[in-house]
């Protein structure tokens, strides 16, 4: 791992090679669930990683988007990678209250069976 | 959790009424590892559901992609869920081998640390 100050930008730029959004997976660090899947631009990612409080790209207002602002059910940025082809990130974090707006803990609360 | 079975085409309709894609996570069940991210149709997330091998679509090709199917890498469904907003699921799998194709075990493997 590298410090965030040796590698803005050319560690962001290989992130976004693929399009100007990636994936941002959020995961809790300690209980490892997935909590959710939003955006991010390299706005939002830099601010994440500078302030250590998760920063997302909202697609629907079109704006920067910082978890639990409105809330307080924010993020804390634990650790932060990036797949090998550079299109999405996976964030650990240390979740405060409920990551998803209908309370829930994780936005993935509804389950399809597979077949056996 | 509703079998496969019953919520045929509903609640596929329910997950894609974002578009024509979606992202999947993908999950070891047992570690709890993200693996990769990957991205699915309708029919490749009928016929994971139905067949229990994850099966992709790739955008580069643009074709279905079973996983695996070349490498013997194969991903076994456990259990999906889908998020809120119906633009993502989550896979729980049973990983043989590695999920990244440059041999390592999770697509994730390439860290940036936040500033403390």
């Amino acid at each position: 791992m590298n410090s965030i100050n040796q590698v803005i930008p050319g560690e962001i730029e290989a992130i976004f090679k693929g399009g100007e959004l990636i994936a941002a997976i959020t995961q809790d660090h300690q209980s490892r669930e997935i909590l959710m899947l939003a955006w991010m631009n390299r706005e939002a990612l830099i601010t994440t990683l500078q302030s250590s409080r998760v920063t997302y790209w909202s697609r629907s207002r079109n704006e920067l988007w910082e978890k639990g602002l409105t809330s307080g059910n924010t993020q804390k940025l634990i650790s932060l990678t990036y797949d090998c082809d550079g299109d999405a990130v996976l964030l650990q974090v240390e979740q405060t209250g409920a990551a998803c707006h209908t309370g829930e803990i994780s936005c993935f609360y509804r389950g399809i069976e597979a077949t056996p």
